[in-house]
């Protein structure tokens, strides 16, 4: 499966490149930053795997689209847009420096404004990061009105993508309440976030939009969205898990950033509710801590090898795997065998991964 | 002319109050966060003039549409969720606390931050900030595709709007750049950044949505970019003039916060250019400083009448305002004299405005 989506990539990036520096360059030109940025985009989006492109292909196939259009690939240059634009912003608000195995978006501003010795670097970069995500947005939104998107299907997909990338806004608003919030967060809390965050941003957006370029009854297309909902949770805890016990190198971002940041997950959750007071302790002050060493990360994960909780979070995640591997079978009568066997791969993907 | 538009305003906010609190409400529902922002939006949203919503309507009127059908409002409601948007990210880069004469949405969520004790409110807020603007985006393009928007006019209306914010966002960068830039910014760089952000974005975008729902034909729509190129930079000199030389309530953001954030506006470029060593000495420490106190105001302005820059910055405007009244009198050969008349007057307005 990822053969399959990771093949879609140089098509994808060889359209986002001919549309920001072909078709828009006289946009990007008239203004000083337009060139800057639009190289920064080309080269961020670039550094993706591009997994949300490609699922627009795979949504388009899964009803037997195999030769996809060039409307399909417009969407495909969509996704990726507006996950640059995303990843621009959340990583401002997480103060992430790495990204994709280079500074992310902000912190390459604030290296420029520290070359050229402006003052307060850190907000200038955090600035011209908010202005270049918006600006992502709006290229995208700009390519659901291509004259190769047929307009019958135009209002579709802009009401299905305003609509996912709105819950994906409010989704992130919790995401950073309990970034920051002292607190536990509940089982279900957390499992809410992955569904509307993940789930249906990465997965039930994409696939939802293929199969609607396909002419997909509406039906299946929802179905498809339910889908989309268990295929990020489970991607979502693997996620977790490597960003715990993965390697900097292959996860593009820097390992412990996630407990730097305290981001409530359910590694979190089971670990505080399991931990003994005295362990709670020294977790405190390791959870949210600017820049936890080796020692502290070999700690934390110590204590969930020790309470179970790798295997506790398992249990969830196999549990979700199943409902959705039901799903994939017994709820889209009008899609073809090949097509559920396609999304069966991609959920056997997300269970296995390993970066 | 300004009776004409703050007139447009109840039908716009009663149609943005229901769209989020009706039409929207399961979608804010099911995020915690949701029905907060949605209050905070319809309330930020209400405490604005909602000129640019107005200025769609007007659009439809200088091509005779004078009994606006309901994409008309649709559209002014995108408009005014798309200044809302603007406006709250803007208000994080140049850390303005106060906005339409209250707190500014991020200032709100600091506040929430602070209130509820979690670690670095001022992060929170913007961040929490960041995330409401982006939603206002999604739900500013769920608009352009509602059934009400007829499905020849969505396409156009939604590549104008890409287009047009797009350029709003590489222009704020150049903003953002010029905020914080030390040395002093050339007349055409501050002139070109006042007709690609102000003039194209408040003035050409609003009347071009609306000429294009009265099927206005597309040469006249694009003269009615420049002519709102024109009307744009009137305005934000306007803007400039006030913001220095207005009151702090009637303005409804803080008085001197233009020279508190150093912003490059022509006043200021006119100003060093004319000031002696000691005086430029002394206004190189109040511009840019955090919080100029009123002596600091004063001495700037005073430096101003010396000078003659206020006159210098006058004759500025009234080049722009005649060849803008030109362009309107010779150049929109299918709109009828009424609609002439009702941008002329728009121009005069721009002119004489003090608040």
């Amino acid at each position: 499966m990822i053969d399959y989506l990771v093949q879609q990539k140089a098509r994808i990036s060889h359209a986002l490149d001919s549309y920001l520096h072909g078709e828009m360059k006289q946009l990007f030109e008239r203004h000083p930053f337009g060139p800057d940025v639009a190289d920064r985009l080309v080269d961020f989006s670039g550094r993706g795997k591009m997994i949300r492109g490609a699922l627009v292909y795979l949504g388009a196939e899964l009803y037997g689209h195999s030769e996809p259009g060039p409307a399909t690939t417009r969407l495909a240059c969509v996704m990726e847009l507006l996950q640059s634009f995303l990843l621009i912003h959340d990583d401002i608000m997480d103060g992430d420096l790495l990204r994709r195995g280079a500074p992310s978006v902000f912190a390459q501003y604030e290296h420029m404004g520290r070359e050229r010795q402006l003052a307060d670097p850190r907000h200038f970069g955090e600035s011209m990061g908010i202005c270049a995500g918006d600006v992502a947005i709006f290229l995208a939104t700009a390519l659901v009105a291509h004259d190769e998107v047929p307009e019958g299907l135009e209002r579709k997909l802009l009401r299905l993508i305003s609509t996912e990338i709105a819950r994906v806004g409010l989704a992130q608003m919790s995401d950073v309440y309990h970034g920051v919030y002292p607190g536990q967060v509940p089982e279900q809390e957390i499992i809410d976030l992955y569904r509307f965050k993940t789930g249906r941003y990465t997965f039930s957006l994409p696939l939802m939009c293929g199969a609607t370029i396909a002419h997909a009854p509406e039906s299946d297309v929802s179905t498809l969205g339910l889908i989309g909902e268990g295929l990020g949770v489970v991607f979502q805890i693997k996620d977790d898990y490597i960003g715990l016990f993965g390697e900097t190198d292959a996860i593009g971002k820097t390992v412990g950033s996630d407990i730097a940041s305290d981001k409530k997950t359910l590694y979190r959750t089971f670990l505080f509710d399991a931990a003994t007071e005295a362990e709670r302790a020294r977790l405190d002050t390791i959870f949210g801590s600017p820049d936890p060493d080796a020692d502290d990360i070999d700690y934390v994960l110590g204590c969930m090898q020790d309470h179970g909780v790798v295997s506790r979070v398992e249990s969830v995640l196999l549990a979700y795997a199943d409902d959705t591997r039901d799903t994939i079978r017994n709820s889209l009568p009008n899609m073809p065998a090949e097509g559920r066997e396609l999304l069966e791969r991609l959920l056997e993907y997300n269970l296995t991964r390993e970066a």
